[in-house]
């Protein structure tokens, strides 16, 4: 049994049924949920003003809880980064917690990661997964090891399109580091971006049509970002609309296609991780692995040397 | 008469018909019309592809023309920008061609301020703008003022939510920058924003809920951008739907008072500017003067001195 702790620091919570699915699921899978005592407030669209969320993340990281895990991403994080308890998270994280979630989520993950190099976990949300009719089946697992203290990877398929070697290739080790690539490029020249050489990037995101995903990953090109990376892994990226008689075979995979292109880094697809059901649970800040061998990719932290200066 | 150079850098023309009466309007004001030979190609969601794109504005800077007007803006810049002819564009600048354009044409803009200094004009595109069923009178009068060599600056009427001083107030002096919000920010942390202290910055976006808007000008404002200038302007931010049960009056105005409590820089709305028809000519990369009296608000550039390097 683990204790739990839920709360809401970017949007309001929406799906009120979902938010009490996510709940119900979690206490049958024997956990010990705690629900912040502002964890369904609705400000404008947030929940909460920020006085409250930034109180709501700092009980969080009071809490002593196996796991803090947001209710939900949406708006909030980018406004309040400067103002976030910073010193109580990396304690926190040094006792144990877990901070987990994503989209929203991943300005809090950098500004952390940049200020107290803390590793925190891209991974699921209350409502959308835990609370979904059918939570999915791998999301469960990778949480429950992360619970269990047993998560040392993520392996996937790699789509036919990528890069392939016969022999096994060790691609290499970095930090890990990413999540939501509308809110990895507003945070572009931020003290709250970490600046990270040789890591391993990874990125997803939800309702933006690939224009405008290749208009963002140009930036972090041109920033020089990707090219300072040892691989760049692409999430899912979905909920757009194609325009067929206007766009013209121009869709994701032009997109990839033109980005391997424009970098030496070697730029991976398939990731099982972003607005979607299955997502594994990723630990932003940690040194990792990066091993290929045909269509089967494995990021490994298993047992892998710490460089991490921060701790 | 003046000569006007018609071409397309940026997304393949979708409205032909309004490309048509830009054309037939251009020259029913008299002017000699000539246009680019690749204007209306089309591939994927481009006019024409990379290569195609870069000769066309190739071929504008060399066409002599007083004006090279963009056909439209869409998408298609910020991938080519390191490719551009940044030489040939400020040539041909010196030698008298106003570069006009908006939107994804900020790009351009930026990239070659940044390389170059030199000025380009944030004003109409052919199609929406001269191609509308009823051209806009003061976009028109502006045009005519550029052409005639007669333009000496732009007034507008503030807001009454807009900060208002009793007597004549000079905000101040600099380098007139901006554009979209979007491609701005879109260029943070890349080599082709430049690098502007005590400018006058305008910005404008179309079908971006408020809360990216806030979003966006939170990059600039971590990014330090606005509080190195001595005004932000904001022009027109719409197209744009509200979620009036879930927003809960979260919208634009909250956006706008919550940036005035977050910099010292004065923020001043209504710039007639954007993707509206009542559209203002904005010399970006010039010296300008910013006036308020009361609620009126003027950008000058008759007779500031030039403190421009560049030249």
């Amino acid at each position: 049994m683990s204790h739990i702790y839920i709360y809401s620091p970017s949007s309001a919570v929406r799906d009120k049924a979902a938010f009490r699915r996510g709940l119900a699921r979690l206490k049958a899978l024997g956990h010990d949920v705690e629900v912040d005592e502002a964890a369904l407030q609705h400000h404008m669209r947030f929940a909460g003003d920020d006085e409250t969320r930034l109180a709501a993340i700092a009980r969080a990281a009071a809490s002593g809880a196996d796991v803090a895990l947001i209710s939900r991403g949406g708006y909030g994080l980018t406004r309040i980064l400067g103002q976030l308890p910073f010193k109580a998270m990396a304690k926190a994280i040094e006792r144990g917690t877990h901070f987990v979630g994503l989209s929203d989520f991943t300005a809090l993950q950098m500004a952390l990661l940049a200020r107290t190099g803390s590793t925190t976990w891209a991974g699921p949300a209350l409502g959308e997964d835990f609370g979904a009719e059918a939570p999915d089946d791998i999301m469960e697992a990778c949480f429950d090891d992360l619970l269990q203290g047993q998560g040392e990877g993520a392996g996937w398929r790699l789509p036919a399109s990528d890069p392939q070697r016969d022999k096994p290739w060790r691609v290499g080790s970095g930090t890990l580091w990413g999540g939501n690539l509308n809110v990895i490029c507003a945070l572009v020249g931020t003290p709250h971006l970490p600046v990270v050489e040789g890591g391993i990037l990874f990125l997803e995101d939800a309702n933006e049509h690939p224009y405008r995903i290749e208009r963002q990953l140009t930036q972090l090109l041109n920033a020089g970002i990707l090219g300072r990376q040892r691989a760049v892994l692409l999430g899912a990226f979905n909920r757009y609309k194609l325009v067929p008689g206007y766009d013209r075979g121009f869709k994701l995979q032009t997109v990839v296609d033109w980005l391997r292109t424009q970098t030496r880094t070697p730029v991976f697809t398939g990731l099982p991780f972003g607005h979607v059901p299955t997502k594994v649970l990723l630990p932003v800040g940690r040194e990792v692995e990066l091993l290929v061998e045909g269509r089967d990719a494995l990021l490994y932290w298993g047992h892998v040397h710490h460089h991490d200066h921060h701790h």
